[in-house]
Protein backbone atom coordinates (compact mmCIF):
# COMPACT_ATOMS: atom_id res chain seq x y z
CA UNK A 1 0.00 0.00 0.00
CA UNK A 2 1.14 3.70 -1.19
CA UNK A 3 1.59 5.92 1.93
CA UNK A 4 -0.36 8.97 1.74
CA UNK A 5 0.61 12.57 3.63
CA UNK A 6 -2.62 13.57 3.70
CA UNK A 7 -6.40 12.37 3.56
CA UNK A 8 -9.76 13.73 2.25
CA UNK A 9 -12.67 12.22 3.53
CA UNK A 10 -16.22 11.82 3.09
CA UNK A 11 -18.91 12.51 6.07
CA UNK A 12 -22.01 11.05 5.89
CA UNK A 13 -21.77 6.89 5.15
CA UNK A 14 -17.95 7.39 5.33
CA UNK A 15 -17.75 9.00 9.54
CA UNK A 16 -21.51 8.39 10.39
CA UNK A 17 -24.78 6.66 8.91
CA UNK A 18 -27.22 9.81 9.40
CA UNK A 19 -27.92 9.31 13.45
CA UNK A 20 -26.04 5.87 12.84
CA UNK A 21 -22.54 5.53 14.62
CA UNK A 22 -20.08 3.92 12.11
CA UNK A 23 -17.59 2.20 14.88
CA UNK A 24 -14.22 2.23 12.54
CA UNK A 25 -14.41 5.59 11.90
CA UNK A 26 -13.42 7.14 15.18
CA UNK A 27 -10.29 4.75 15.01
CA UNK A 28 -9.30 5.57 11.49
CA UNK A 29 -9.51 9.46 12.08
CA UNK A 30 -7.55 9.03 15.44
CA UNK A 31 -4.79 7.37 14.18
CA UNK A 32 -4.30 9.69 11.45
CA UNK A 33 -4.09 12.52 14.36
CA UNK A 34 -2.37 10.93 16.40
CA UNK A 35 0.49 10.37 13.47
CA UNK A 36 0.41 13.87 12.47
CA UNK A 37 -1.55 13.49 9.01
CA UNK A 38 -3.29 16.19 7.81
CA UNK A 39 -6.91 15.45 7.30
CA UNK A 40 -9.72 17.41 5.87
CA UNK A 41 -13.77 16.43 5.63
CA UNK A 42 -14.98 17.47 2.49
CA UNK A 43 -18.85 17.40 2.36
CA UNK A 44 -21.27 18.72 -0.28
CA UNK A 45 -23.90 19.59 2.55
CA UNK A 46 -24.17 23.21 2.01
CA UNK A 47 -26.50 23.95 4.83
CA UNK A 48 -24.35 23.30 8.09
CA UNK A 49 -21.53 25.76 9.40
CA UNK A 50 -18.06 23.82 9.98
CA UNK A 51 -18.82 24.41 14.04
CA UNK A 52 -21.99 22.46 13.66
CA UNK A 53 -19.79 19.96 11.25
CA UNK A 54 -17.78 19.31 14.01
CA UNK A 55 -19.93 18.99 16.68
CA UNK A 56 -21.40 15.94 14.72
CA UNK A 57 -17.89 14.40 14.66
CA UNK A 58 -17.03 14.92 18.08
CA UNK A 59 -20.42 13.58 19.23
CA UNK A 60 -19.09 10.33 17.36
CA UNK A 61 -15.78 10.54 19.04
CA UNK A 62 -14.35 11.56 16.03
CA UNK A 63 -11.46 14.43 16.81
CA UNK A 64 -11.92 17.32 14.16
CA UNK A 65 -11.56 20.93 14.24
CA UNK A 66 -13.27 23.79 12.57
CA UNK A 67 -10.74 24.18 10.02
CA UNK A 68 -10.70 20.54 9.36
CA UNK A 69 -14.34 20.92 7.79
CA UNK A 70 -14.49 21.75 4.25
CA UNK A 71 -18.44 22.70 2.73
CA UNK A 72 -19.68 22.71 -0.62
CA UNK A 73 -20.77 25.95 0.24
CA UNK A 74 -17.62 27.06 1.71
CA UNK A 75 -16.15 25.62 -1.94
CA UNK A 76 -18.65 28.01 -3.46
CA UNK A 77 -17.56 31.18 -1.68
CA UNK A 78 -13.61 29.80 -2.56
CA UNK A 79 -14.77 29.64 -6.10
CA UNK A 80 -16.74 33.31 -6.34
CA UNK A 81 -14.05 35.13 -4.27
CA UNK A 82 -11.27 33.60 -6.68
CA UNK A 83 -12.89 34.19 -10.29
CA UNK A 84 -14.24 38.22 -8.79
CA UNK A 85 -13.04 39.28 -5.15
CA UNK A 86 -15.67 42.11 -4.90
CA UNK A 87 -18.70 39.85 -6.39
CA UNK A 88 -22.19 40.73 -5.63
CA UNK A 89 -24.13 37.43 -5.16
CA UNK A 90 -27.73 36.48 -4.57
CA UNK A 91 -28.49 33.65 -2.54
CA UNK A 92 -30.75 30.67 -2.14
CA UNK A 93 -29.43 28.21 1.02
CA UNK A 94 -29.44 27.72 4.45
CA UNK A 95 -27.41 28.91 7.36
CA UNK A 96 -24.29 27.49 6.10
CA UNK A 97 -24.12 28.66 2.70
CA UNK A 98 -25.29 32.80 3.91
CA UNK A 99 -22.07 32.20 6.31
CA UNK A 100 -19.72 30.87 4.11
CA UNK A 101 -20.37 33.34 1.82
CA UNK A 102 -19.96 36.87 3.76
CA UNK A 103 -17.05 35.07 5.61
CA UNK A 104 -15.01 35.77 2.61
CA UNK A 105 -16.51 39.41 2.17
CA UNK A 106 -19.15 39.25 -0.31
CA UNK A 107 -21.74 41.67 -0.66
CA UNK A 108 -25.13 40.50 -1.24
CA UNK A 109 -28.01 41.54 -3.26
CA UNK A 110 -31.51 41.22 -5.28
CA UNK A 111 -31.37 43.36 -8.23
CA UNK A 112 -28.46 43.76 -9.71
CA UNK A 113 -26.06 40.60 -9.14
CA UNK A 114 -22.47 39.53 -10.53
CA UNK A 115 -23.44 35.61 -9.01
CA UNK A 116 -26.50 33.55 -8.53
CA UNK A 117 -25.70 30.92 -6.02
CA UNK A 118 -28.06 27.56 -5.10
CA UNK A 119 -27.83 25.52 -2.26
CA UNK A 120 -30.09 23.49 -0.05
CA UNK A 121 -32.74 25.77 1.53
CA UNK A 122 -35.73 23.77 3.21
CA UNK A 123 -37.22 27.25 3.35
CA UNK A 124 -37.57 27.57 -0.28
CA UNK A 125 -40.49 29.84 -1.80
CA UNK A 126 -41.23 30.86 -5.16
CA UNK A 127 -40.18 34.40 -4.76
CA UNK A 128 -36.63 33.17 -4.35
CA UNK A 129 -36.93 31.06 -6.54
CA UNK A 130 -38.36 34.13 -9.21
CA UNK A 131 -35.43 36.07 -8.42
CA UNK A 132 -33.00 33.66 -9.04
CA UNK A 133 -34.61 33.29 -12.35
CA UNK A 134 -34.94 36.68 -13.42
CA UNK A 135 -30.84 37.65 -12.31
CA UNK A 136 -30.15 34.50 -14.29
CA UNK A 137 -32.16 35.62 -16.87
CA UNK A 138 -30.51 39.16 -16.90
CA UNK A 139 -26.98 37.31 -17.11
CA UNK A 140 -25.90 36.13 -13.49
CA UNK A 141 -23.57 33.96 -13.56
CA UNK A 142 -25.26 30.45 -12.28
CA UNK A 143 -23.75 28.53 -9.31
CA UNK A 144 -24.93 25.39 -7.35
CA UNK A 145 -23.29 24.47 -4.82
CA UNK A 146 -24.18 20.80 -5.32
CA UNK A 147 -26.02 18.25 -7.70
CA UNK A 148 -27.22 15.89 -5.14
CA UNK A 149 -30.59 14.92 -6.25
CA UNK A 150 -32.14 13.27 -2.80
CA UNK A 151 -30.57 13.84 0.66
CA UNK A 152 -31.59 10.53 3.01
CA UNK A 153 -33.46 11.32 5.84
CA UNK A 154 -35.67 9.22 8.48
CA UNK A 155 -38.77 9.92 6.52
CA UNK A 156 -37.33 8.26 3.11
CA UNK A 157 -35.35 9.97 0.04
CA UNK A 158 -36.30 13.94 0.17
CA UNK A 159 -35.71 16.51 -2.48
CA UNK A 160 -32.02 17.57 -2.37
CA UNK A 161 -30.26 20.20 -4.05
CA UNK A 162 -29.69 18.77 -7.36
CA UNK A 163 -33.67 18.97 -7.83
CA UNK A 164 -34.09 22.52 -6.46
CA UNK A 165 -31.81 23.34 -8.77
CA UNK A 166 -33.54 22.38 -11.91
CA UNK A 167 -36.38 24.86 -11.51
CA UNK A 168 -33.94 27.82 -12.38
CA UNK A 169 -32.26 25.10 -14.76
CA UNK A 170 -35.69 24.21 -16.90
CA UNK A 171 -37.45 28.18 -16.43
CA UNK A 172 -34.07 29.68 -17.73
CA UNK A 173 -32.82 27.07 -19.90
CA UNK A 174 -29.35 27.98 -18.22
CA UNK A 175 -27.18 25.00 -16.48
CA UNK A 176 -25.13 26.05 -13.37
CA UNK A 177 -21.67 25.54 -12.73
CA UNK A 178 -21.95 22.82 -10.09
CA UNK A 179 -19.22 22.98 -7.23
CA UNK A 180 -19.51 20.02 -5.05
CA UNK A 181 -18.94 16.34 -5.30
CA UNK A 182 -18.25 15.09 -8.03
CA UNK A 183 -16.77 18.12 -9.65
CA UNK A 184 -13.13 18.69 -9.24
CA UNK A 185 -13.68 21.90 -8.05
CA UNK A 186 -14.73 21.24 -3.91
CA UNK A 187 -11.07 18.89 -4.28
CA UNK A 188 -9.06 21.37 -5.76
CA UNK A 189 -9.89 23.85 -3.37
CA UNK A 190 -10.23 21.35 -0.32
CA UNK A 191 -6.56 20.33 -1.44
CA UNK A 192 -5.14 23.91 -1.62
CA UNK A 193 -6.68 24.26 2.26
CA UNK A 194 -5.28 21.19 3.27
CA UNK A 195 -2.18 22.04 1.90
CA UNK A 196 -1.09 19.09 -0.02
CA UNK A 197 -0.67 17.95 -3.47
CA UNK A 198 -3.09 15.50 -4.95
CA UNK A 199 -0.69 13.29 -5.66
CA UNK A 200 0.27 12.90 -2.14
CA UNK A 201 -3.51 12.88 -1.06
CA UNK A 202 -6.18 10.22 -0.67
CA UNK A 203 -10.05 10.39 -1.37
CA UNK A 204 -11.68 8.41 1.18
CA UNK A 205 -15.54 7.75 0.85
CA UNK A 206 -18.68 5.86 0.83
CA UNK A 207 -20.33 7.44 -2.74
CA UNK A 208 -18.82 6.15 -5.89
CA UNK A 209 -21.08 8.56 -7.69
CA UNK A 210 -19.94 11.65 -5.69
CA UNK A 211 -16.60 11.31 -3.61
CA UNK A 212 -14.99 8.47 -5.66
CA UNK A 213 -15.70 10.32 -8.86
CA UNK A 214 -14.35 13.70 -7.27
CA UNK A 215 -11.29 12.18 -6.51
CA UNK A 216 -11.02 10.58 -10.07
CA UNK A 217 -11.49 13.88 -11.65
CA UNK A 218 -9.35 16.12 -9.29
CA UNK A 219 -6.45 13.27 -10.07
CA UNK A 220 -6.49 11.84 -6.45
CA UNK A 221 -6.06 8.38 -5.72
CA UNK A 222 -9.15 7.19 -3.92
CA UNK A 223 -10.00 4.48 -1.27
CA UNK A 224 -14.07 3.24 -1.13
CA UNK A 225 -15.56 2.15 1.74
CA UNK A 226 -18.55 -0.23 1.99
CA UNK A 227 -20.07 1.20 5.08
CA UNK A 228 -22.77 3.61 3.46
CA UNK A 229 -24.32 4.04 -0.40
CA UNK A 230 -22.19 1.98 -3.30
CA UNK A 231 -22.77 -1.82 -2.04
CA UNK A 232 -20.24 -4.40 -3.54
CA UNK A 233 -22.34 -5.15 -6.69
CA UNK A 234 -22.74 -1.66 -7.52
CA UNK A 235 -19.13 -1.47 -7.26
CA UNK A 236 -18.31 -4.23 -9.73
CA UNK A 237 -19.71 -3.17 -12.67
CA UNK A 238 -18.16 0.17 -12.86
CA UNK A 239 -15.74 0.34 -15.50
CA UNK A 240 -13.40 2.53 -13.68
CA UNK A 241 -12.29 1.31 -10.00
CA UNK A 242 -11.55 3.01 -7.22
CA UNK A 243 -7.61 2.42 -6.01
CA UNK A 244 -8.90 0.82 -3.59
CA UNK A 245 -11.66 -0.49 -1.96
CA UNK A 246 -12.42 -2.25 1.96
CA UNK A 247 -15.30 -2.98 3.78
CA UNK A 248 -14.87 -0.78 6.41
CA UNK A 249 -11.80 1.58 7.61
CA UNK A 250 -10.30 -0.62 10.08
CA UNK A 251 -9.21 -2.71 7.15
CA UNK A 252 -7.19 0.04 6.11
CA UNK A 253 -3.56 0.52 7.37
CA UNK A 254 -2.24 3.84 7.97
CA UNK A 255 1.90 3.56 6.96
CA UNK B 1 -62.39 28.56 -45.79
CA UNK B 2 -63.68 25.87 -44.38
CA UNK B 3 -66.66 26.37 -41.93
CA UNK B 4 -66.56 25.12 -38.17
CA UNK B 5 -69.02 24.02 -36.00
CA UNK B 6 -67.17 24.56 -32.91
CA UNK B 7 -64.11 26.35 -31.84
CA UNK B 8 -61.62 26.08 -28.75
CA UNK B 9 -59.64 29.33 -27.71
CA UNK B 10 -56.82 29.44 -26.36
CA UNK B 11 -56.49 32.98 -23.56
CA UNK B 12 -53.50 34.86 -23.30
CA UNK B 13 -51.71 35.94 -26.49
CA UNK B 14 -54.96 35.42 -28.42
CA UNK B 15 -57.31 36.94 -26.09
CA UNK B 16 -55.83 38.77 -24.30
CA UNK B 17 -51.84 40.11 -23.66
CA UNK B 18 -51.53 40.20 -20.00
CA UNK B 19 -53.62 43.57 -18.84
CA UNK B 20 -53.28 44.53 -22.75
CA UNK B 21 -56.28 44.51 -24.65
CA UNK B 22 -56.33 42.57 -28.14
CA UNK B 23 -58.67 44.94 -29.86
CA UNK B 24 -59.80 42.26 -32.69
CA UNK B 25 -60.80 39.41 -30.12
CA UNK B 26 -64.02 40.95 -28.70
CA UNK B 27 -65.40 40.93 -32.25
CA UNK B 28 -64.43 37.35 -32.86
CA UNK B 29 -65.91 35.91 -30.34
CA UNK B 30 -68.88 38.09 -30.42
CA UNK B 31 -69.57 36.76 -34.27
CA UNK B 32 -69.07 32.86 -32.85
CA UNK B 33 -71.49 33.68 -29.96
CA UNK B 34 -74.14 35.77 -31.83
CA UNK B 35 -74.07 32.44 -35.23
CA UNK B 36 -74.54 30.43 -31.48
CA UNK B 37 -71.14 28.80 -32.80
CA UNK B 38 -69.79 26.46 -29.82
CA UNK B 39 -66.76 27.94 -28.15
CA UNK B 40 -64.73 27.12 -25.30
CA UNK B 41 -61.48 28.71 -24.00
CA UNK B 42 -58.83 25.66 -23.05
CA UNK B 43 -56.02 27.46 -20.89
CA UNK B 44 -53.02 26.08 -19.35
CA UNK B 45 -53.62 28.19 -16.02
CA UNK B 46 -54.28 25.69 -13.45
CA UNK B 47 -54.60 28.79 -10.41
CA UNK B 48 -57.46 30.23 -11.62
CA UNK B 49 -60.87 29.07 -11.20
CA UNK B 50 -63.66 29.76 -14.37
CA UNK B 51 -65.48 32.26 -12.30
CA UNK B 52 -62.19 34.17 -12.39
CA UNK B 53 -61.49 33.61 -16.22
CA UNK B 54 -65.18 34.78 -16.87
CA UNK B 55 -64.31 37.80 -15.04
CA UNK B 56 -60.95 38.82 -17.05
CA UNK B 57 -62.08 37.97 -20.55
CA UNK B 58 -65.46 39.83 -19.99
CA UNK B 59 -63.39 43.05 -18.93
CA UNK B 60 -62.15 42.90 -22.34
CA UNK B 61 -65.71 42.72 -23.79
CA UNK B 62 -65.13 38.87 -24.97
CA UNK B 63 -68.29 37.18 -24.24
CA UNK B 64 -68.15 34.13 -21.67
CA UNK B 65 -69.82 32.04 -19.50
CA UNK B 66 -68.03 30.21 -16.61
CA UNK B 67 -69.34 26.86 -18.52
CA UNK B 68 -66.99 27.95 -21.67
CA UNK B 69 -64.01 27.84 -19.86
CA UNK B 70 -61.76 24.53 -19.70
CA UNK B 71 -58.51 24.95 -17.27
CA UNK B 72 -55.71 22.40 -17.08
CA UNK B 73 -56.66 21.91 -14.02
CA UNK B 74 -60.25 20.81 -14.92
CA UNK B 75 -58.56 18.66 -16.96
CA UNK B 76 -56.58 17.08 -14.77
CA UNK B 77 -59.67 16.31 -12.48
CA UNK B 78 -61.41 14.94 -15.55
CA UNK B 79 -58.59 13.02 -16.38
CA UNK B 80 -58.15 11.14 -12.46
CA UNK B 81 -62.30 10.79 -12.45
CA UNK B 82 -62.24 9.11 -15.47
CA UNK B 83 -59.42 6.37 -14.67
CA UNK B 84 -59.96 6.21 -10.74
CA UNK B 85 -63.78 7.67 -9.92
CA UNK B 86 -62.56 6.93 -5.73
CA UNK B 87 -59.15 8.16 -6.41
CA UNK B 88 -57.31 9.59 -3.22
CA UNK B 89 -55.20 12.69 -4.45
CA UNK B 90 -52.27 14.71 -2.98
CA UNK B 91 -51.81 18.16 -4.78
CA UNK B 92 -49.88 20.88 -5.08
CA UNK B 93 -51.05 24.24 -6.54
CA UNK B 94 -53.07 26.73 -5.98
CA UNK B 95 -56.81 27.19 -5.61
CA UNK B 96 -58.13 26.79 -9.40
CA UNK B 97 -56.65 22.50 -8.95
CA UNK B 98 -57.60 22.59 -5.80
CA UNK B 99 -61.74 23.64 -6.39
CA UNK B 100 -61.34 21.54 -9.59
CA UNK B 101 -60.15 17.85 -7.80
CA UNK B 102 -62.55 18.62 -4.94
CA UNK B 103 -65.61 19.73 -7.50
CA UNK B 104 -65.61 15.86 -9.20
CA UNK B 105 -65.65 14.79 -5.77
CA UNK B 106 -61.85 13.28 -5.36
CA UNK B 107 -60.48 13.18 -1.92
CA UNK B 108 -57.45 14.69 -0.66
CA UNK B 109 -55.04 12.62 1.19
CA UNK B 110 -50.95 12.99 2.25
CA UNK B 111 -50.38 9.71 3.38
CA UNK B 112 -51.63 7.18 1.03
CA UNK B 113 -52.57 8.60 -2.40
CA UNK B 114 -53.36 6.82 -5.31
CA UNK B 115 -52.61 10.49 -7.87
CA UNK B 116 -49.79 13.04 -6.99
CA UNK B 117 -50.75 16.39 -9.04
CA UNK B 118 -48.75 19.37 -9.80
CA UNK B 119 -49.82 22.71 -10.80
CA UNK B 120 -48.57 26.26 -10.59
CA UNK B 121 -48.08 27.20 -6.97
CA UNK B 122 -46.50 30.39 -5.58
CA UNK B 123 -46.96 29.34 -2.39
CA UNK B 124 -44.39 26.31 -3.08
CA UNK B 125 -42.55 24.91 0.13
CA UNK B 126 -39.98 22.46 0.83
CA UNK B 127 -42.34 20.38 2.82
CA UNK B 128 -45.25 20.34 0.01
CA UNK B 129 -42.40 19.02 -2.31
CA UNK B 130 -41.30 16.45 0.24
CA UNK B 131 -44.54 14.81 0.26
CA UNK B 132 -45.15 14.64 -2.81
CA UNK B 133 -41.39 13.18 -3.41
CA UNK B 134 -42.27 10.48 -0.89
CA UNK B 135 -45.37 9.39 -2.24
CA UNK B 136 -44.64 9.38 -6.00
CA UNK B 137 -41.77 6.85 -4.87
CA UNK B 138 -44.03 4.95 -2.61
CA UNK B 139 -45.82 4.56 -6.36
CA UNK B 140 -48.39 7.03 -6.40
CA UNK B 141 -48.98 8.59 -10.16
CA UNK B 142 -47.42 11.50 -10.94
CA UNK B 143 -49.21 13.82 -12.97
CA UNK B 144 -48.72 18.07 -13.81
CA UNK B 145 -51.48 20.31 -14.74
CA UNK B 146 -48.91 21.54 -17.32
CA UNK B 147 -45.42 21.77 -18.62
CA UNK B 148 -44.85 25.26 -19.18
CA UNK B 149 -41.37 25.97 -18.18
CA UNK B 150 -41.95 29.94 -17.41
CA UNK B 151 -45.35 32.21 -17.38
CA UNK B 152 -44.87 35.59 -18.46
CA UNK B 153 -45.31 38.58 -15.48
CA UNK B 154 -44.85 42.18 -15.60
CA UNK B 155 -41.08 41.65 -13.96
CA UNK B 156 -40.36 39.07 -16.20
CA UNK B 157 -40.28 35.42 -16.99
CA UNK B 158 -41.43 33.74 -13.91
CA UNK B 159 -40.90 30.23 -13.33
CA UNK B 160 -43.66 28.17 -14.69
CA UNK B 161 -44.93 24.76 -13.28
CA UNK B 162 -42.91 23.14 -15.79
CA UNK B 163 -40.08 23.86 -13.89
CA UNK B 164 -41.83 23.22 -10.09
CA UNK B 165 -42.51 19.95 -11.75
CA UNK B 166 -39.13 19.07 -12.53
CA UNK B 167 -38.01 19.19 -8.85
CA UNK B 168 -40.12 15.52 -8.14
CA UNK B 169 -39.16 14.16 -11.46
CA UNK B 170 -34.95 14.77 -10.87
CA UNK B 171 -35.30 13.88 -7.39
CA UNK B 172 -37.65 10.58 -8.21
CA UNK B 173 -36.55 10.01 -11.49
CA UNK B 174 -40.87 9.48 -12.33
CA UNK B 175 -41.54 11.76 -15.48
CA UNK B 176 -45.42 13.06 -15.10
CA UNK B 177 -47.82 12.64 -17.15
CA UNK B 178 -48.76 16.08 -18.71
CA UNK B 179 -52.35 16.91 -19.05
CA UNK B 180 -52.62 20.40 -20.08
CA UNK B 181 -51.14 22.02 -23.80
CA UNK B 182 -49.48 20.39 -25.92
CA UNK B 183 -50.61 17.08 -24.78
CA UNK B 184 -53.51 15.79 -26.59
CA UNK B 185 -55.34 14.80 -23.29
CA UNK B 186 -56.77 18.29 -22.36
CA UNK B 187 -58.26 19.17 -25.92
CA UNK B 188 -60.09 15.66 -26.35
CA UNK B 189 -61.53 16.33 -22.70
CA UNK B 190 -62.24 19.56 -23.77
CA UNK B 191 -64.37 18.89 -27.03
CA UNK B 192 -66.15 15.90 -24.58
CA UNK B 193 -66.82 19.33 -22.91
CA UNK B 194 -68.16 21.05 -25.69
CA UNK B 195 -69.62 18.32 -27.50
CA UNK B 196 -68.00 18.32 -30.83
CA UNK B 197 -66.27 16.29 -32.72
CA UNK B 198 -62.50 16.91 -33.55
CA UNK B 199 -63.13 17.13 -37.57
CA UNK B 200 -65.51 19.49 -37.20
CA UNK B 201 -63.56 22.10 -34.80
CA UNK B 202 -60.76 24.37 -34.89
CA UNK B 203 -58.23 25.26 -32.58
CA UNK B 204 -57.24 28.96 -32.08
CA UNK B 205 -54.16 29.95 -30.57
CA UNK B 206 -50.90 31.89 -30.26
CA UNK B 207 -48.31 29.42 -29.40
CA UNK B 208 -46.74 27.36 -31.63
CA UNK B 209 -45.26 24.89 -29.56
CA UNK B 210 -48.68 24.85 -27.02
CA UNK B 211 -51.81 25.77 -28.90
CA UNK B 212 -51.18 24.89 -32.51
CA UNK B 213 -49.16 21.63 -31.25
CA UNK B 214 -52.36 20.57 -28.72
CA UNK B 215 -54.74 20.87 -32.01
CA UNK B 216 -52.08 18.64 -34.60
CA UNK B 217 -51.83 16.23 -31.25
CA UNK B 218 -55.77 15.40 -31.27
CA UNK B 219 -56.23 15.54 -34.79
CA UNK B 220 -57.87 19.32 -35.10
CA UNK B 221 -57.22 22.23 -37.72
CA UNK B 222 -55.08 24.98 -36.12
CA UNK B 223 -55.72 28.60 -36.60
CA UNK B 224 -52.31 30.85 -35.44
CA UNK B 225 -52.57 34.13 -34.46
CA UNK B 226 -49.54 36.48 -34.53
CA UNK B 227 -50.79 38.55 -31.23
CA UNK B 228 -48.48 36.81 -29.25
CA UNK B 229 -45.51 34.33 -28.66
CA UNK B 230 -44.92 32.61 -32.06
CA UNK B 231 -43.83 35.32 -34.78
CA UNK B 232 -43.92 34.90 -38.68
CA UNK B 233 -40.01 34.13 -38.12
CA UNK B 234 -40.25 31.49 -35.37
CA UNK B 235 -43.14 29.70 -37.59
CA UNK B 236 -41.66 29.76 -40.95
CA UNK B 237 -38.79 27.27 -40.21
CA UNK B 238 -41.45 24.42 -38.28
CA UNK B 239 -41.91 21.63 -40.31
CA UNK B 240 -45.15 21.00 -39.80
CA UNK B 241 -47.52 24.41 -40.41
CA UNK B 242 -50.69 25.22 -38.84
CA UNK B 243 -53.92 25.18 -41.00
CA UNK B 244 -54.41 28.76 -41.20
CA UNK B 245 -52.16 31.57 -40.07
CA UNK B 246 -53.85 35.26 -39.06
CA UNK B 247 -51.53 37.87 -38.42
CA UNK B 248 -54.97 39.19 -35.97
CA UNK B 249 -58.79 37.50 -35.66
CA UNK B 250 -60.29 40.52 -37.48
CA UNK B 251 -58.90 38.77 -40.37
CA UNK B 252 -60.57 35.37 -39.71
CA UNK B 253 -63.91 35.07 -41.62
CA UNK B 254 -66.48 33.06 -39.72
CA UNK B 255 -68.73 31.47 -42.18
Amino acid sequence: MKTYSGYLIDLDGTMYRGEERIEEASTFVQQLKDREIPYMFVTNNSSKRPSQVVEKLRSHDIPATEEQVYTSSMATAAYIKRQKPDATVYAIGEEGLQSALSKVGLTFGEEQCDYVVIGMDREITYEKLAKAALLVRKGATFLSTNGDIAIPTERGMLPGNGSLTSVITVTTGVSPTFIGKPESTIMELALDELGMRKEETLMVGDNYETDIKAGMNAGLDTLLVHTGVTSREDLIVKEIQPTFTVKNLSEWVIE
